[in-house]
């Protein structure tokens, strides 16, 4: 029989999954303790020798470490063909070794829109108007000592630059545009079914973008070249006052850059569900009043669990019987 | 000339004020240290006698105290026909006493709006969403223990039940419906201009209402016959582990209640701007990692601030030139 790997977080029992691909595949879950235990048994006689492909979750990083070269290398060996991942982002997987191998990979965009979108939309109200500090102080009998309405803003009216408008970037500017905010945007080539409203700022008028934005909204996927993207000077090319949210991946923007700028106050206030080092976050961050800071939670509502478990799974099974899964990542085309 | 006082916060200078009211009266501002000395300086030959209208602030409480009966009184004795309150909320004004002492009492309805509509939005995401523990781990260094993707929830096709659809909460429905959300709603009677997606609950159908409700967000003024709405009854006919948002007034929930369903589970979550005893916090609410707390920050925007001032001010002006101003208070009706 076909056999397949879970590996990492699955909300669905071990029962409910065997079902899944019952007639189809044997289902074995990853349980080794390391990388070097996780190694030996994908070779000949181990408990994952065979397996033709794998369910993956950024979980399973805390025990076995991210999909490089090394483990890439040992799934092709002994036969996997495609690494079906649960997550919009993929940057845990070297997907150009994938590649060379014959490993198709895929992930779960469009399951994650809503509940990224929505975070990124509490981190812009929560920076915009001070709700953090706000929160600390009620927690520590401080009331309002130190927050000024001065420093607090609606978001109507305002102007939000989203940097990066794919699935989530265009979910957040609908909402945004609910109150209503201006959206503007910048993408290497304009969205094909951006609405009217969101205004497309191509790379030679990037600077005229940021000098407009009270919000900059970060949504571009952590490749070589966004790697320290929004760097001093993107940022200095903000409007003074203006406000940072990131719920795309840390290492997009220059964590130092931005410090200096909340520092000399040039940023006005940061809201951030991601950071270049996590689950590490540089301490420095909690100094300022005005950082929102979550522990990568853009994703998680039962609802977007259920729908990306849901659909990497069927990816996979889909490969099995059709041949061919869905959400096939870019890299590989 | 004619006079008029500035009792408490305003955000202009002395010399703004002055000059909007030139030529039709002299400003003077409330600066007595506490109430006896407030009463003194409005008896004949003290600083603010003959007064003819004053504008409000809230902080004026910290040091007179509220505008009770005494005051009231006092007022209308020194010639006082207009109080221009700035706030939305103007339960610190006796307005029945001032009805019967023939003084008019404004406020400032609309200009805050979009600002506690927001403060609305956040709490419920934040509520739904698990942020405000979220935010208490990365600041102690606990990423995402205890957190779990199962109680956290997309807003995103849930219903939200509005109690008191006036301005606030028709902002607010607005921002949810984005989402989509279902928006239902309970008035004494069917808002005029709420849209056909905003669906009406009676009195003999509120039970019903209540019973498909993922959040309910109060936004009920506070008078005699609401103080206490939201208690036990109301709570438990909530479907199990739904949200309570309050950005209305402490007193309008029983706090005692919704906190037996905070610890037996039955409330999900809360999100609260407002308490019943301001600026004191029940300690007892630090207790529930499911609860975000904000200190009163409902209104409190540069913009709003600058929206509800100036609409103040102009109430009182236009009393003076005019005869009558705009904003008056239901009860004076």
């Amino acid at each position: 029989m076909t056999r397949v790997m879970i590996c990492g977080d699955l909300a669905w029992a071990h029962k409910e999954c065997e079902q899944m691909f019952a007639g189809v595949a044997d289902v074995v879950i990853m349980d080794s303790p390391d990388r070097a235990d996780f190694l030996k048994n994908l070779k000949p006689g181990g408990k994952y020798a065979g397996i033709v492909g794998t369910y993956r979750h950024n979980l399973s990083a805390d025990r076995i470490g991210i999909f490089d070269q090394e483990i890439v290398d040992a799934l092709a060996e002994t036969g996997v063909k495609w690494i079906a991942h649960n997550g919009a982002g993929y940057d845990q997987i070297d997907v150009l070794r994938c590649k060379e191998k014959g490993i198709i990979v895929s992930n779960t965009p469009g399951a994650v829109d809503d509940a990224t979108a929505t975070t990124a939309l509490y981190l812009m109200i929560s920076a915009l108007r001070q709700f953090s500090k706000a929160e600390r102080n009620v927690r520590s009998g401080l009331w309002k000592a130190g927050l000024h309405s001065g420093n607090a803003h609606d978001a109507t009216g305002r102007t939000v630059a989203i940097l990066g408008l794919g699935g989530i970037g265009l979910r957040f500017a609908e909402l945004a545009h609910a109150f209503p905010m201006r959206v503007v945007y910048h993408n290497r080539r304009p969205h094909a079914h951006a609405p009217a409203w969101c205004e497309y700022f191509p790379a030679e008028r990037l600077d005229e973008m940021l000098a407009q934005a009270d919000v900059l909204s970060v949504h571009v996927p952590l490749r070589r070249e966004t790697e320290g993207l929004v760097g001093e000077g993107m940022i200095r090319k903000l409007r003074k006052g203006a406000v940072i949210v990131n719920t795309a991946r840390g290492k997009v923007i220059d964590e130092a850059a931005m410090i200096r700028a909340l520092e000399d106050g040039h940023l006005g206030a940061v809201g951030l569900d991601v950071y270049p080092d996590e689950p590490s976050v540089n301490p420095r961050l909690f100094d300022f009043p005005n950082a929102t800071l979550l522990p990568h939670m853009g994703t998680e509502t039962c609802d977007s669990q259920k729908k990306m478990e849901i659909r990497a799974l069927t990816n996979l099974l889909d490969y099995l019987q059709k041949g061919k899964g869905s959400d096939i990542v870019p890299e590989m085309l």
